[in-house]
């Protein structure tokens, strides 16, 4: 007997998800179902499946699963929560707009902005501090690597690591134009002094608080947008000068803000959130 | 305003549109829609997208037009003419196993074989005759090319000219382990001996009336099924003694059927159609 499960397609700054509501659709498998909605032809196509449910803990509102279109599953992700946020408030499933979400990386808090007419326009994402020095993420000499250099390729790159939960090295150049980005970020992921890999940004400071920044990740490969990736970026350019605390950072998916200015030491992540189709899909019952 | 446009994926061996029903959607600029759905992380994701409606010719049923993920207008298509088969069946449409299809190269007849719960297992389509000359499609000297030579590449390949309303050039091989197809394909579409340019076959017999094929489609590249492939791979196979005149075809997306035995001269080609999803998509009013 088969089953019918309704979804959302939804996207922020290119990287794209199937939403389901947890409390309406059993989705008995999700890593299977990631593997099989996700692939382009024979499925629904997306980067992946993100599962939204009730919180059962006073400290958050509603949890977010993600499940990559491998059917691993992800700690966290920018550009999804922030399309959690729209959909909950659009589908009329809170009136809030703060919302704390359970993560497998624990609770993030959302703020919604609105439009006139009561969508949301954006979404802001406390995306916690920023770490500099884990010796699980990098083996460098002093613990941290501000402006360090890593060999790759018979080449010298001068990068900055960044950890947002996950691990990241930021290289500034003069230019991106012409950037081998495939080939220096698959060198680059695998260098020694990154033992569980890192995603690898090359970033190009365009003018004052305006940064381009395009993303390779660990496993992934080059993607359109990267919210922790935008993060790390901006974070790397206020450490070493480059651009003020708060900063506008121009990803080949669009463009996110990051804000790193406040007490908290907290970086606060803004970008948009769209909805893309709703649809059902049949399911072995 | 914004307008609902509600919709079907469906695949056909790994082929896959976005389907609309024209009679209850309307469809503005359908060339713009094809390029925005298609996308796969902003829109819905597909090869292209199916109008379907109702004829205002006797001789015809339905008609399907047919636009690519690049907006382009397609003439025909067998994968995709199966899923309208598919569609107009299961949906109520037609009570009929016999549907004539009216396509921008003429009128396609359809049969659908039924399962005992009335779903359509596959639909068989009457491709038309195969052209074995066509001054615009190749100008080879004796008009046609039946085990012929293309030199591409600094290689000579030995092959067989198949009009199917587009063309094929049919290239059998031993095997097609490390088959560099991206390489020869490029480089065989645009021998001098095809004005229009060429899709291209590389086949292997691996049994008596089983033959594995990979496509290169011009304009698209590899892909993992094409109806017309099929066709003139079966008939190619059948002219220069390697496969009877009814044969299987093995694609990447899957497995087709092609009889070339009847009086009428005619290719059938069969196989499977699937519905993936239902959506529905907010388009400006």
């Amino acid at each position: 007997m088969a089953k019918t499960v309704r979804f959302t397609k939804m996207q922020g700054a290119g990287n794209d998800y199937i939403y389901v509501d947890t409390l309406l659709n059993d989705v008995a498998n999700p890593a299977a179902a990631a593997v099989a909605w996700s692939s382009p032809h024979t499925g629904i196509g997306a980067d992946g499946l993100v599962l939204i449910g009730c919180s059962r803990v006073p400290e958050a509102d509603f949890t977010m699963r993600i499940f990559n279109a491998d059917g691993s599953e992800a700690l966290m992700c920018g550009n999804a929560s922030r399309c959690v946020g729209k959909y909950l408030y659009e589908k009329g499933i809170t009136d809030s707009t703060t919302i704390r979400l359970l993560t497998l990386s624990g609770v993030k808090t959302l703020r919604l902005h609105l439009r006139h007419d009561n969508t949301v326009e954006s979404v802001t994402v406390d995306m916690g501090a920023p770490v500099l020095a884990d010796a699980g993420l990098l083996s460098a000499p002093g613990g941290s690597m501000v402006n360090g250099s890593v060999a790759a390729g018979g080449r010298e790159f001068c990068g900055t690591f960044v950890s947002m939960g996950n691990p990241h090295f930021v290289v500034f150049a003069d230019s991106l134009d012409g950037l081998d980005l495939a080939r220096w970020g698959a060198l680059l992921e695998r260098s020694a002094l990154f033992p569980q890999r890192c995603n690898i940004e090359f970033a190009q400071v365009l003018a004052d608080g305006l940064i381009r920044a395009r993303v390779w990740e660990r496993g992934s490969g080059v993607t359109m947008a990267c919210g922790t990736g935008a993060c790390a970026t901006a974070v790397a350019a206020s450490l070493t000068g480059r651009a003020p605390r708060a900063s506008r950072i121009v990803m080949d998916g669009g463009e996110l803000g990051v804000d790193w200015a406040g007490d908290d030491g907290h970086v606060y992540l803004t970008g948009p959130a769209e909805f893309v189709f709703e649809g059902e899909v049949q399911v072995a019952g």
